[in-house]
């Protein structure tokens, strides 16, 4: 089927998934480009195919609509969209792991796509997003992954709830701070644990850190207050991954 | 001086130094915000403060003018400006040191200032430049690096032309690769070296690789083709401090 009109109502319902509202309303997600397309397809979340008319891209037993060009820059969030697009059902969180990394409130889309990229790298198991973390399915954060968002479990919770559950289960639970803390580069491994990254600016916020173990700090120079937070979560992953 | 008009021909020529080409034809950038501006002037590159109308901010000896919120808003890059900007000098070049960061072609913004932040931390003195890298007084990159720019001595040259120096004064050049590298745990301390990071998409050029003495890699696992290039720049120079 090819549509035409933005104001065909299967695709205004399409173009409303760039909101988070409506996301969670519907439990669907876009994704753009081949890559992504791809990796949601091996993944099982592919719900639908959404081509430009003239796009001769395949992919067995996936219902496939077909657009113009206009509608295609209306669908997309990219300046220059891509010629395929798709449309995913949200993916199912499953039991958690004993590698676990989770996330205080993280703001920026790309550290958090960053994140997740390199929590996939270092053999992290499960994600646990704090409530206020933004939200995986922000197309930022779905291209910054590089598609890695469909190879690891990731869950949404209050950490204050999922803390005490951990620390009963003698998870070792780390926190971070920019200074202070333990020497990074002097831990021990520990067959099931918990690293906990904060907020951009904040850090860890006060009620997640009284359930911490141990704070890692990595070791720098005086003169620079702080890291990138995607960064010293790779350095911290990279460390607890030896 | 209180400017209330963006036609003024002042206010026109700082906000042509959003542009790059205006940037290098003054040898003059803009920061916001306080935090950058203070860092500018401890670091004796500010020129200029400009501030809102009502601002009490003060720095001993540096020229100040003051303008509306409507002119704030048009020199600002951001949404929500701050009330505190400032012209700077373009930094000088010192001399190259012992422990130095090439980037080959790296391209986006936020990636470059989270690299340079980087750098500061993990003691690099010197940072090269590619010409076909992203400029360094592009106003996301500033923001990113949070000031520490003017704390690293940054160049901007020819690959071709450094590379073939640095090879004469036998520094150890390193180049990097997403696999089959020399694995970066197993790194041996060097007097002097320079390391080569590449592109986001495409890494380093051939015309690069030919001056490396040894390619190092992240092990990771393998799902992950790569990390985002900030944080495997973080992590190489993480390793390269030890």
């Amino acid at each position: 089927m090819l549509y035409t009109s933005s104001n065909n109502s299967k695709i205004k319902k399409i173009k409303k998934l760039q909101q988070k509202k409506y996301r969670d309303e519907t439990g669907l997600f876009l994704v753009e480009g081949e890559h992504l397309v791809k990796e949601a397809y091996h993944s099982g979340f592919l719900q639908e195919l959404i081509l430009e008319r003239d796009e001769t891209f395949f992919l067995d037993g996936i219902p496939t609509s077909y657009v113009t060009k206009e509608i295609l820059s209306y669908l997309s969030t990219l300046e220059t969209p891509y010629p395929i697009m798709g449309v995913c059902k949200k993916i199912e969180e499953k039991n958690i792991g004993e590698r676990i990394l989770i996330l205080d409130g993280i703001q920026d889309p790309g550290n958090l796509g960053t994140m997740i990229r390199s929590a996939v790298a270092f053999h992290i198991d499960t994600i646990i997003l704090s409530l206020d973390t933004v939200d995986l399915y922000n197309p930022k954060v779905i291209r910054s992954t590089q598609g890695l968002l469909f190879h690891i479990n990731i869950q949404r919770r209050a950490l204050t709830d999922i803390l005490p559950l951990l620390k009963k289960e003698d998870y070792t639970i780390y926190g971070t701070k920019v200074s202070n803390g333990k020497n990074c580069r002097t831990l021990e491994k520990k067959e099931k644990f918990a690293i906990i990254m904060g907020n951009e600016g904040n850090g860890i916020k006060k009620e997640t850190e009284a359930f911490c173990d141990v704070f890692l700090s990595i070791p720098m120079h005086n003169t620079c207050e702080s890291l990138n937070v995607g960064v010293a979560t790779g350095i911290i992953l990279y460390e607890l991954d030896k």
